[in-house]
């Protein structure tokens, strides 16, 4: 048992060495890998399982709520990035671009998309003439890159996965609409399946994705006191429409240029998901999205005869309502693949040896907690189901008693520093809307305005002037 | 209904403009369009559906037979690209190359994707240690971009979308039995799924993937007379392992290369699908694959209140087995619904009207046949399916007898060439196995040799310099 140690104490630990600790599990866990392409990942199949997970779950609440999946280019000429002025300002920098085609220099520039609003709008001019032919609800799954220098496994990447929703409506109000759709379909999403809690609210103007009139986000809180966005649903007004000239005839026989909306949430989740449940013996994963619940130990020896087909039984058994891992690999020990699967987040593992097929029972374990249970046979599925259940919901309230404790309120300038300062998470205060304000808060704090919360009114001063307050913000130091 | 009689003679005759009616009923059925990027397409909601379950179907086929998925960079450094000698060859005069990131010149060019050994190849270096790491059964789902000037949508374009497995196994036979697993898998899809017979069997030398020691393919037969490609899988060999120095200690202490293998299917299978099953009509789906395996159209009128509820029912029931699309659309009559369907070829279409709604009963229309049936709403379920499994069936024994009676034999090379222009399809001959007969067959008919059979022994003499021939080869004419 010297593996064990050993990668019990190669694992920094959480509360002392965050960011470490962090990219080891990400590694040991097998989620993820540096590649030599700068910037750039490998998702491991194990992470990929997660993502499959996420995708999953999302494909069924899109197609339940009308929208259809689609695919377009890659690359896309430098002409189109250019037509809406904000979003190539916003773009540029980070576009990777494409100069030869074969051994031929190619006379435009190709971008590597960084995001499709410049290829999708273009075909939406051709694609919609009258108000019969909207909303259009449509989205795709794919990469984009945005070029970086530093790599972070998940959270900071030069290329990253996600889906971009990209959608074309008859009214502002229908667009307004959609975008509301969206976040709540994403708020389910994150706090539900990922089991992390989430603000919701809209971006001050300086935070808005480059085009957009309005930007929804979903905020959380890590537990290093730093917030991180876990998705955004963007309301375009008529940039875009104007810019690529997507115009219909509505029912009062007008040409009017449609609302479009983008929405996206990307592999960055996985990042936010380790940080969120994970401890100082690696992954925690919340079993609506494990990709493996139940992991089954079989505990060998002189007894394999009884004990293998009993776990096999078993596996095949609670297979029916789980997602269920037998590992019956002879090459490891029990005791090493317990770290393993400790390390890999699992959140129910059971181990079954000689004495409990006699007895007609298994141990379980619960990846959150310390002491082991030994259960019948007998009715198992149904103790299993409440456990994982127990352990959704445990790793939800961990971390909204975490977020909810970590957000504090500033009625003044140095206030707000020290709270950024000491107690870190997210800090309430009013705010007038002139950017000067935001710009002095920045940079006395390193924090960013996260967001304007949909649902408290605005009291009191701006936090900064004094001058009466029209929003409240959450400011956070961010990822 | 002047639409219904425009839509109709718009569309060019299969037999007249193969071509140009190929074309048009990707269009206009709205399974892709032209976009302003050169040589790049969009894929459609409706064509994506086709694609999202060809990538079902696999995706559960793979994972039966142990295969995960995971994701890896989609630009490769031009030095990883020049590692194995044969593969940049093959590749370099396709690949579009990013030069800039955002405002600077890179130091070394990176290539976007062709196809990836290159990348994942170093991260099995990486990854595989023991033989107890193999094999490592892999795919991924993404799009890759093969520089061409022309496009045909779905056929050639310079993106398009696949799956690209990549397996590292410990011994040459385990390799080569992963290459026959999945091409046993991918006929299994493109008979069974999307009704189209197709030949296996090895690939010619000149013919192979760029790097491979052989390669497997499934040859299809187009209505047109010409063959193609709808899926190959590669044994490399231990070509990859050495460029890219992946090795592993195997149970006898020694050092050793991985062998391995890659395999694809792409987005092209859709344009078969276009090819070998549509009509003048347009598009035909096999019902195992089409979006929508039955679409109920309501005959509307003065008896809306009887009809539409009616109607719904029967989606609603129909539902539990069938894809079904209920076109209760009030701008469109009947009549341009019956033509947009046909166009969109939908499998099984229903009417229901107030006479069918007071008879308890509908008509159906199958898009293979030209006469309706009245059918009872009793039973309906297994009515409907069926009538849904004679589609699927007759679709495949009529691709069937067309390319059965398109394999002709030929003995001399004047009745290689007569057969290849006049009977068209494939063509046997006998061949020496040298280059330059393989050569002069090319020049003289502009055919291809498409594959040698699994199945077939060598006999007679070679067809251009009559010695003995070592293998039988298949030619044709492809796309």
């Amino acid at each position: 048992m010297v593996q064990e140690r050993e990668s019990v104490q190669a694992l920094p630990k959480k509360s002392e060495n965050f960011s470490e600790w962090y990219t080891q599990v990400a590694l040991r866990a097998e989620l993820a890998d540096y590649t030599p392409v700068r910037g750039s990942m490998a998702i491991r199949p194990y992470g990929f399982a997660i993502w499959e997970g996420i995708q999953a779950w999302l494909d069924r609440r899109f197609k339940e709520t009308g929208h259809v999946t689609a695919y377009f280019p890659l690359l896309i000429p430098e002409s189109f990035l250019k037509r809406e002025a904000e979003h190539v300002q916003g773009f540029a920098p980070q576009v990777a671009w494409v100069t030869h085609g074969g051994q031929e220099e190619l006379s435009e520039r190709l971008a590597v998309r960084p995001t499709s609003e410049a290829i999708i709008l273009p075909m939406y001019a051709k694609w919609i003439q009258s108000y019969r032919d909207l909303p259009v609800l449509l989205l795709q799954w794919n990469s984009v890159v945005r070029w970086e220098k530093a790599t972070r496994l998940f959270l900071r990447t030069a290329e990253f996965l996600w889906h971009e929703g990209h959608t074309a409506h008859r009214t502002m109000e229908d667009a307004d609409a959609e975008c509301r759709l969206i976040l709540g379909i994403y708020r389910e999403l994150i706090e539900d399946v990922l089991a992390i809690p989430v603000l919701v609210g809209v971006k001050p103007p300086s935070e808005r994705f480059a085009g957009a009139d309005n930007t929804y986000t979903l905020e959380a809180l890590m537990p290093d006191g730093q917030a991180i966005q876990a998705g955004t649903s963007h309301f375009l007004g008529q940039n875009f429409a104007k810019a690529f000239d997507v115009k219909f005839l509505d029912q009062d026989n007008q040409e009017k240029y449609i609302w479009s909306t983008s929405w996206a949430v990307t592999t960055r989740l996985i990042g936010s998901l380790i940080m969120a449940h994970g401890d100082d013996k690696g992954l925690v994963l919340p079993p609506r999205i494990a990709p493996f619940q139940v992991v089954i130990v079989p505990i060998l020896g002189r007894d394999d005869a009884k004990v293998l087909p009993a776990a096999k039984a078993l596996a095949a058994r609670l297979s029916s309502r789980f997602r269920v891992k037998l590992d019956d690999r002879d090459a490891y020990t029990a005791g090493w693949k317990f770290n393993e699967w400790e390390m890999r987040g699992a959140p129910v593992r059971l181990e079954i040896g000689p004495r409990d097929v006699a007895n007609h029972q298994v141990v379980l374990s619960r990846r959150t907690g310390r002491s082991k249970e030994t259960l019948s046979l007998d009715g198992l599925e149904d103790t299993v189901g409440r456990i994982l259940d127990e352990i959704q919901a445990e790793l939800f309230e961990r971390g909204k008693s975490y977020r909810d404790e970590h957000i504090t309120q500033a009625g003044t300038l140095d206030e707000l520093v020290a709270a950024i300062d000491r107690v870190k998470g997210f800090v309430k205060v009013g705010w007038c809307e002139m950017q000067s304000c935001e710009d002095t808060i920045r940079e006395r704090t390193g924090a960013s305005p996260r967001l304007i919360p949909l649902d408290e009114e605005a009291s009191g001063k701006c936090v900064v002037c004094g001058m009466p307050a029209k929003v409240r913000v959450y400011y956070a130091r961010a990822y």
